[in-house]
């Protein structure tokens, strides 16, 4: 039989002990579960890119891969816990919205507030339940309980609204979700959108006060100096610029505009 | 039976190949072992900060766990190598004082001087020895051979003097020991002296040249603009921002003194 | 018997999902596997970079460690992916010569082009061929399939030119060939040259416009303020200072020049 897998991504760094800590509470419930880390590098707080990154991660983990989500700005709080179900993958976070991402896809099947006391550690921390808390529900989930045994049912929890594109006939309004390492540019249009559009005759392509003229295959294709739109890893419209940031070039952020129109 | 733990604390950073070489050496040694990062973002050569983070994270691993613990600003010097049992842990790690924050909170039952080459790698590099001697050591100690293989006993080793606050009944007298990666100031003060004093009547919390007015129970307490005291993920008292950096904001780094006054 | 291990080297960096995903996919297709970092963070298409650490680390792994190497700014666009076996060792990777300084210190014995379809996603992007690609061809040589399964032999593959020294019997001209975390130079100089050198009278140690005086045996050696040359841990001559950066005292970087003359 397969080792269970917990997958971690936390807005916690990589200089402090917290993520080892976390996995040190996970290992020693269940000695036999396999960590990988999505990452740690969240910026600290940021909900909304966990939320984005989980939803563009989770799919390619091995089915009943249990994810440990901690970007908590709210930890000690009332805010809840909550352990939800989505496809075959299981989720442990707080109760802040980060699993919003993966809800969007596909709604949750169980959704449960974390209650039992007896799978967290005998002491919580108010401020870390990552350690406490968190890791301790995912790494009993990997022992084999159910979702259920962690608590109460819920359908009340938080929900973020992430900016979703406005699809015309005449065009397409969307936005930057995120920049990458590389300095390229995600947005939130989609192939599918983006071509029944672009099929029907030309377009242009503004982001602030740039047009990009070229959508091009691959990053290999965009010249020296330039900066083109092409479909990224999680197939939606991505501002890219050869061996630099797009980014910094347009001058653009998470939140900043970008349209499509039809131009005849 | 479960699979042997190494836990991995470095100074060696994750650009370059360093620590991805020892763990190389270690699983060539004891394929079966499951390795785990604390962190390899100490500072280079910061031994105290290794020597304090080691402290707060060791205990939440499981059993056994044994600890390869290589800030080594004097690797290839006469400096000698250790081995050392802690409860039921064993640590890895250079002589220069990295291990006495473990070692203040519970004294170790045995410790050795490594020296039995067969545990080495043939040739040992004057420059990394985390490579070509402690990861092989922490390795062997996986496969099961007993610390005593190791080397020989030695009471002779180094202790760093690690600052202890100053309790009397008028105050404690603190200071900074870190300053972690959401700009959270982590004191030396422990929740037992703060409590048995401020259970006595009105405190005055001072930082540099601030008050500090409120102890909250949770960041999320915290308004904008303001700094806060709780007590943190090892319950010692921390000062706080609202989503910004308490540190920054007081001033302070490791070391900067706090002090906890009775003010009648 | 020993679980598989695949070794990941990339420019991903950390903070984006893009790792976590490689990761995610391996894990599908071969549960057993034990996967461990070399880096991610490799300079974004840093490929001279990773070629150098890669063949620097990968010799002290298991034999039969798998090499997932992805740093590929051509992704997408016609140059192959490759798959080949070093001594044990198998590597995956775009063909844009990243396996160079693999296989300048041993030839392969054997190089395909990956090109069957059934090993590799569904679906290939063609921003993220580590992840429906290479990282398939990895996991599946880790589950078991021979290399040749995986395409068509190919002797048509990209090599980099690795700066080489160049030795007389006057002296040596060598490269600074990266920059580590602490500020060391790594030159190419290897010491059996740099010995047969020295061993015949004075010498004479230049980089750019300072001359370095001292040739030690560690690190601990090295006077405050003072910069001194000596092996390092892949037995090259490596410039480095006391506390702080040779390369940044030095104005050194990678490609700088070093010369050492013999003076009678």
């Amino acid at each position: 039989m397969a080792r269970p897998v917990i997958a971690l991504l936390t807005d916690f760094g990589t200089r402090d002990h917290y993520t080892g800590s976390m996995k040190a509470v996970a290992l020693s419930i269940c000695p036999e579960v396999i960590l990988v880390d999505i990452s740690h590098e969240i910026d600290p707080h940021d909900i909304f890119d966990g939320a984005i990154q989980l939803a563009s991660a989770y799919h390619y983990f091995p089915a009943s891969t249990i994810f440990l989500v901690v970007i908590d700005p709210g930890v000690g709080s009332k805010r809840s816990g909550l352990a939800a179900t989505v496809g075959g993958y299981r989720f442990v976070a707080p109760d802040n919205g980060v699993l919003s991402g993966v809800f969007a896809k596909k709604e949750p099947s169980e959704v449960v507030e974390i209650t039992e006391r007896r799978y967290a550690r005998p002491t919580v921390s108010k401020t870390f339940e990552g350690r406490d808390k968190f890791a301790p529900a995912a790494a009993w989930l990997a022992k084999g309980i159910k979702i259920s045994a962690l608590g109460r049912p819920t359908s009340n929890f938080l929900k973020l609204d992430l900016p979703s594109t406005i699809v015309s006939s005449d065009g397409i309004k969307g936005q930057v979700m995120r920049v990458d390492r590389y300095g390229n540019a995600v947005t939130n249009i989609n192939r599918t959108d983006f071509e029944r559009l672009s099929g029907q005759g030309d377009i242009q392509l503004t982001v602030g006060s740039h047009q990009v003229k070229r959508v091009v295959g691959t990053y290999a294709e965009i010249g020296q100096g330039e900066v083109c739109a092409l479909f990224g890893s999680t197939d939606h419209l991505e501002l890219a610029a050869n061996s630099s940031s797009a980014a910094e070039f347009l001058e653009v952020k998470r939140g900043s505009e970008i349209s499509v129109l039809r131009t005849k």
